[in-house]
């Protein structure tokens, strides 16, 4: 006894109360189902593997070899905890690719590390929920890609509320074809990395990283900026424009119908005008991108960053196989979406999922206590049953901490008679009713409030 | 290219196919249902905790010190992946008690990590689905622990069609009056242990493990293994006898009694007769329990073991806290179920969480294939859109190899009569029916199959 163990958590490391653990498992409830209604199915992977697979794509100075928590096991395995789902998607479709079927669709939400610095929001541990469809270059499925970014946010905004959302995409070819015509189509790659940096650290500090990463001088550095913001109008504008000035490229021109089709598939699939919007500063940083991106804002707090993201890729595997597969996909950033909806206002402070507290008044009516519960839970209302018969005022106090809505009361007068006692703890008022009621009473009640 | 890193997952570890990851879900979903419908919420904890926290508990020759994956951070802590959820919960609850109030209820589901060799069945990485009710000592969270164990295993008989279910309780004061009978009481420990065994290694073995590690008698060993499987006849047949031969021993009394409760008290609530069972031969191995003990078997399967388990316990967070925290609660063993439902064939065969294919047939009119596909899904009917405008033979052959179940096809005659093709892919039988009644038609054949 006398040696404690002081408990706390790792930095960078953090618990979930009930709180916060119940609007984390709807986001997930509502993007599972999202995901499924659109024919993707789950699959899982370790968390650990072989740091030789997870680093298989990673270059030599990379930030995530620093940041990856790596040991050898007791079989004196070079081992890692995974820092996305990305990499072990490629590992597991390579490794299974001849049990699975292309087009190949998955999703997959799962904890990833990263041993960054701790700062505000920012967690060593977090969740991804990734979707892709892999084995096509059909731009069928990058526009799906765009409809589940679309039904997933209008789901979540029915959830929480929030004002509303814009999903903004853009297609790498056409950022090549631009950045080509600034004769800078060999340095797409730090030009596209410096430009995705934009909104963070504005234009004077993108003109620099230009100069210094690729080498640009700042009159092309200030070109290539206005370039990428110069997306004002309706989609159809940009498109059209864009068309006319790549009436000779190509593969740009590819990008422009791409983006086009997109747009207008969309409308007729019924998304609402607006939630899609061509935005050619979007361009991701990551270097695999090779067609759509997506990024993802709520309009109540742009500055949260896109909650939403992702694009088209080349070439998943090649690191683990000779057969090259394409795919697309985004990635719900659950925890950043989290810390909108707190920021909001929008988090409900309920710490029970029952909407109903059971009071035990009489011990040995336990029986009663847990049938009528029970006759509660089979019509889909959850319960909770009181365990000890304290007194009425303490458990009715604990009811309303908590934030159950209807408390259940039956004393000795009641089981005499045959009545309970509903207590509405919001509106703070009180009904006796026979006990053959109480199901369609306590329905209705919840119903109201 | 030519430098290939072979795609492999590490031994002990395992990839989930859609085919095995379905259920899992429908499994982790049904059980967070039924906890929730007792007012369970969740928690989460890391992953990764303190060396010293996870083994404050642990003994020092303990083999789980041994399958720890331990190492040290890059702040060089000393860290390690959680073997289980109840010391996770020990730590969260000492280290946040100003923050919950008592009694604590919450559910837990997460992976857990033991460097067991592997064997058939076993795995490095696998999920816990833990529940708890914390804070108070009585009986009638015991009785509810049971009640959600009889919920829960309905919930998934309902799902999975299984046979049927036993829910087997003892208690550790009547296994410990028992023993004191034999003049044992200071070494209820090791024998428990022993007795534990019973089902898996058999009495001579056991026999064998008492005199070895308690320093029993054989002639003692055998009594003690006599009494425990004295438990024949009806629950109350066996507690009458039990409280009769224990007449003057109060804590035992005390146990017989908490069991007498529960039966009675399930029985009020309405859970089937036959579903709950007392058995004096369930002592559970570990050392912590102190009351109520649960273990849960398959009537079709028992020889796979217990699915679900779990106990009374006095004190969860003594290394923690000088403030002592009894509690309650049980485990769902989630793989075990699953390998269970796979050896009685229950699990179902589909690769895909949507019963409807869309074909696409003109890619011109992947605005139409999206906007009925989004009608559907708008009625709770997931519908898979595929990507591209392949032969519709070849995409029917994909349909079914996935598992779908009806399949939707519009070519250029049907736009011009504004009809479309339903196929119902198990009956291979084909209608024509006007746009306007899709969703109809497709809602019937999908519950017609």
């Amino acid at each position: 006894m006398s040696n404690l163990t002081e408990p706390r958590t790792l930095k960078g490391f953090q618990d979930f109360l009930p709180e916060r653990m119940m609007p984390r498992e709807e986001v997930l409830d509502i993007a599972r189902r999202v995901y499924r209604s659109y024919g993707f199915p789950p699959i899982d992977t370790p968390a650990l593997e072989y740091s030789e697979i997870l680093l298989a794509n990673v270059d030599e100075g990379a930030e995530i070899k620093k940041q990856l928590y790596r040991f050898r096991d007791a079989g004196d395995r070079d081992v890692a905890l995974r820092f996305d789902l990305t990499v072990p998607l490629a590992r597991f479709t390579a490794q299974h690719l001849n049990e699975l079927r292309m087009p190949f669709k998955r999703y997959q939400m799962g904890t990833v590390w990263r041993g960054e610095s701790p700062q505000a929001g920012r967690y060593r541990e977090f969740m991804q929920c990734d979707f892709d469809i892999i084995g096509t270059t059909s731009n069928a499925a990058d526009i799906e890609i765009a409809l589940v970014i679309c039904d997933l946010l209008e789901a979540l905004r029915g959830r929480f509320g929030f004002e509303g959302f814009e999903v903004r995409v853009n297609n790498r070819l056409v950022l090549n074809g631009l950045l080509g015509e600034l004769g800078l189509a060999d340095k797409t790659v730090p030009v596209l990395r410096a430009l995705d940096k934009l909104p963070k650290i504005g234009r004077e500090k993108v003109r620099e990283e230009m100069t210094k990463e690729a080498g640009l001088s700042p009159e092309q550095g200030g070109r290539a900026i206005e370039l990428v913001e110069k997306s004002t109008g309706g989609n159809i504008e940009i498109l059209d424009r864009l068309e006319r000035q790549f009436a000779h490229n190509e593969s740009a021109l590819r990008g422009v119908g791409n983006l086009r089709e997109l747009c207008h598939v969309a409308e007729q699939a019924g998304v609402p005008e607006g939630r899609i919007r061509v935005d050619l500063s979007i361009c991701r940083g990551l270097d695999y991108y090779t067609g759509t991106v997506y990024e993802t804002f709520l309009t109540d707090l742009p500055g949260i960053g896109s909650i939403c993201s992702g694009g088209r890729y080349d070439n998943l595997t090649g690191r683990y196989t000779r057969q090259a597969l394409p795919g697309v996909g985004a990635s719900l950033g659950l925890d950043r979406l989290l810390a909108a909806m707190e920021e909001l206002n929008k988090l409900p402070q309920e710490s029970t999922p029952a909407p109903v507290l059971m009071t035990q008044f009489v011990p040995e009516r336990l029986g009663d206590y847990q049938r009528v519960a029970r006759e509660l839970r089979a019509v889909g209302i959850s319960v909770e049953v009181f365990p000890d018969a304290k007194r009425i005022g303490q458990q009715l106090q604990y009811a309303e901490r908590r934030g159950f809505r209807v408390a259940l009361i039956a004393g000795p007068d009641e089981f005499t008679r045959g009545e309970w006692k509903v207590k509405n703890l919001a509106a703070r008022a009180e009904e006796v009713i026979p006990e053959a009621e109480v199901v369609d009473v306590v329905r209705r009640r919840l119903n109201a409030v």
